[in-house]
């Protein structure tokens, strides 16, 4: 079994109650486990509750870090509808909950009409013309680099120990064990990047809530990402995430609101606005 | 009292439920109720539940239209914690719910850092050199427009009936009669525009769902207001949203997600992407 599968699995324990036991193979550079990976495992009990396929829209507010163990997982069926149904999950570790997802689902297959791109995916080099940051056992204390790959243009500033002032970075992305990349992958690799704000210097940041929306199922291959911020304010910076396929479809779309936990200042003035990294 | 502050007051009628009205005046074009205004009794509705004072975020799933008349909403305290607090409501009407809400609270006066701006306000013509599309008692079947006052630099394509095939609008906006900019309202003026596919030939669409990041407290004045979608696929729309204030600071940003009603075709084949419009 592909390790992702072993370690999003649920166990039905009653009706709309679910065990989970989160590993600690998707652990990001210094954190727990991945917010992203959390909110796998939780769209993965969803999936079991509703009877459309697809998780059209995802949106969690991370309430606690949850650690490495067992999990217990509730859902509720909001509404059922022909098209489209909506699901609610609330993920407890030790008794508290530490996240809670609305969900609308829907069949992607049952919906058609246009497809109008006014975007398109990043301009990256071939996978095979990029960098590789962390080489199988070449970054030991980043457990999902044993299980993603990663490929990107040039080094990574911040990681390198000079952050490179940009506010949007392109890289490639996939499973080093093929896998399909279904909605709960792509909740992971919807949050399997460091903070873009790490390139602006800032060294820590926090995700409060995420949206995802799943646009098309992917194709196999690489996942072309951009992540980017673009206002950063009183603390707190708004996170936008692009995974695109090998067809050049858009197939996930996530914003995240996060926090700088440092920027606590109770009775600072307010900044003025710096725009001298404003791009024309 | 001012129309706005009537027609979202709620009174509590037992711990942690709110009684309300949904009031008339702040229907769309041919719609009812607009689903952020719809947004904003129910955010004011936690705003009573909660201790911090500002919604920070709020993620909303429309689940039914709610129509005009009363209402009962449902809140609960998910965390209080001493920077932040998570915040569920669920509003009901007849008996049925059509909305739930997950909201993260904060006090944004205790919270400052920098502020760095990687984007900035539209660039727009003054309001008094700009369209008034909507006069006072100029468009009888948008009541909305009795109460907000929107300026544009050219006239809307699609009320004129020739869409006019562009993917992202300015425009400002302003209460008629002046009040605060709170989350209520804030919530109400990230849903108060029509659909930015008009423009690109659709007649229909409905939000399924919608988060709103309030990044800072308004000034007084006109919000310069951008409206945007990059990607239509499978019947689906993204919809975002800026609100920028007379400082040029941004106050909030939402993106919804929004469904084509006409695009369903259950056995049709799945269309190519059009890249025609694709902005370079």
């Amino acid at each position: 079994m592909h390790p992702f599968d072993s370690d999003i699995g649920v166990t039905e324990s009653s009706p709309h109650r679910f065990d989970a036991t989160i590993s600690g193979r998707w652990n990001g550079l210094g954190s727990g486990p991945l917010g992203g990976y959390v909110l796998a495992v939780g769209v993965r009990a969803m999936e079991e509750e509703m009877t459309h396929p697809d998780p059209l829209s995802v949106s969690a507010i991370f309430m606690r870090q949850t650690q490495e163990g067992e999990v217990q997982i509730a859902t509720e069926t909001m509404r059922h509808g022909s098209r489209l149904g909506n699901c609610e999950a609330r993920l407890h570790q030790h008794g508290r909950e530490t996240l809670r997802i609305l969900a609308t689902f829907t069949d992607l297959d049952k919906s058609q009409g246009r497809v109008l791109l006014l975007n398109e995916a990043p301009p990256l080099t071939p996978p095979d013309d990029s960098l590789e940051p962390f080489p199988v056992g070449g970054a030991p204390a980043l457990e999902i680099a044993e299980h993603i790959e990663y490929r990107l243009p040039e080094p990574i500033g911040w990681y390198e120990g000079a952050p490179a002032g940009k506010s949007c970075v392109h890289f490639w992305m996939r499973f080093r064990e093929p896998r399909m990349y279904d909605a709960p992958a792509l909740a992971l690799f919807a949050d399997a990047a460091a903070p873009i704000v790490f390139e602006l210097g800032e060294t820590e940041s926090k995700t409060l809530d995420m949206s995802l929306h799943l646009r098309s199922r992917p194709a196999e291959g690489w996942l072309a990402c951009r992540v980017s911020t673009r206002h950063i304010a009183r603390g707190f910076h708004e996170e936008d995430f692009e995974i695109w396929d090998s067809r050049g479809m858009l197939v996930a779309q996530s914003r995240q609101l996060a926090v700088l936990p440092r920027a606590v200042l109770p009775d600072g003035p307010a900044s003025e606005p710096d725009r001298s990294g404003l791009e024309r």
